[in-house]
């Protein structure tokens, strides 16, 4: 199991935003795009031990499951709609503290950082935080069952960074890179570790 | 300099579809728009010293070379907007034969994957094949100016493995991955062999 936790900033909390304009109205949705895909799309199939929590503007949380996600393709207008269908549920919803599926292994909640810090650490998964200060992840003891946690094009703020002072800090190498583009780094580390065989992808 | 050759198979070579449906009627022209996003995208910055070549159905070569490079975005929409630019400039030219800059750092002439080889060889480049059956690259020894060949969601048809059997096959890992994160990790590779400093990307 891996869950990678990317905070968005910007994205909008309303599904009132183009699916035309994502780095623009939608507050750059197109780096969250690219990271589900990142997260859960290898050529033939989908990651099914994956979670993805994306949160937004620290208000909404929406988690991607792997194993329940139906209709998820690579490229970024699409993910957008599913997440604009997320906002549109939730929108709608009379218990936003409550998870609503939106679309199959789509689900969307009030909800923070901290929130999701905390169900990934419910679940058991060693949480690191992907920073470029870190030490080595080719050095570094990496548990399987781990959560990663990213932001989107912007730093961290000091209040997530004080959430995150406590886990260790992983760096992927010297230079600054786009977060879709450290989670597929953080995936190939772990499946040559892992030594996986493409038949543990299911399609 | 670091050089990536990607095959679309299905890409329109005319500049007629629509930015948006580019899985569906622009032929998965989204792979490319993303290998071109993870060539050169850094998180603030653009890779200066590299040079894409997308070979659009073995007819049409559009050349990206970052010295020259402006106007690009990290998204799907935009990157493809540029690459519609120069479909229809090339489609507006009288000599086909002979490179067009349709917007900076952009140039289109009609070509093949035989071309693409022809010039990275010609540039002094050592030519990897990306392929699953491959030597795994952290073990193989790297040219720090190498090019990649890759193919977009479809295998190399027989006469373009033919033109690439002379060449080393790399592989990245034990899944089979898409193009544009193959990109992204034999970036990280060479970054990390190099030791790059941030501060040779140049903003």
């Amino acid at each position: 199991m891996r869950a990678f936790i990317v905070l968005g900033h910007r994205v909008p909390l309303t599904p009132d935003f183009s699916l035309n304009d994502l780095p623009g109205s939608a507050g750059r949705l197109d780096v969250l795009c690219r990271c589900v895909t990142a997260a859960f799309c290898l050529s033939h199939g989908i990651r099914r031990d994956v979670i993805v929590y994306l949160v937004l503007q620290n208000q909404i949380v929406v988690r991607f499951d792997g194993s329940r996600l139906k209709h998820l393709n690579p490229d970024e207008r699409s993910t957008a709609a599913l997440i604009q269908k997320a906002l549109k549920a939730f929108s709608e919803s009379e218990h936003r503290d409550r998870e609503r599926e939106s679309t199959p292994g789509i689900f969307i909640a009030a909800g923070g950082l901290s929130d999701a810090l905390e169900r990934v650490t419910r679940a058991g998964l060693t949480v690191y935080w992907l920073h470029e200060q870190g030490s080595s992840i080719r050095q570094a003891e990496l548990h399987p069952r781990a959560a990663f946690v990213l932001s989107d094009h912007l730093e961290f703020l000091p209040e997530e960074a004080a959430l995150l002072e406590r886990f260790p800090r992983l760096s992927l190498g010297p230079l600054s890179l786009h977060a879709d583009h450290c989670i597929v780094i953080v995936h190939n580390e772990l499946d040559l570790r892992a030594g996986l065989a493409s038949s543990d992808a299911l399609p």
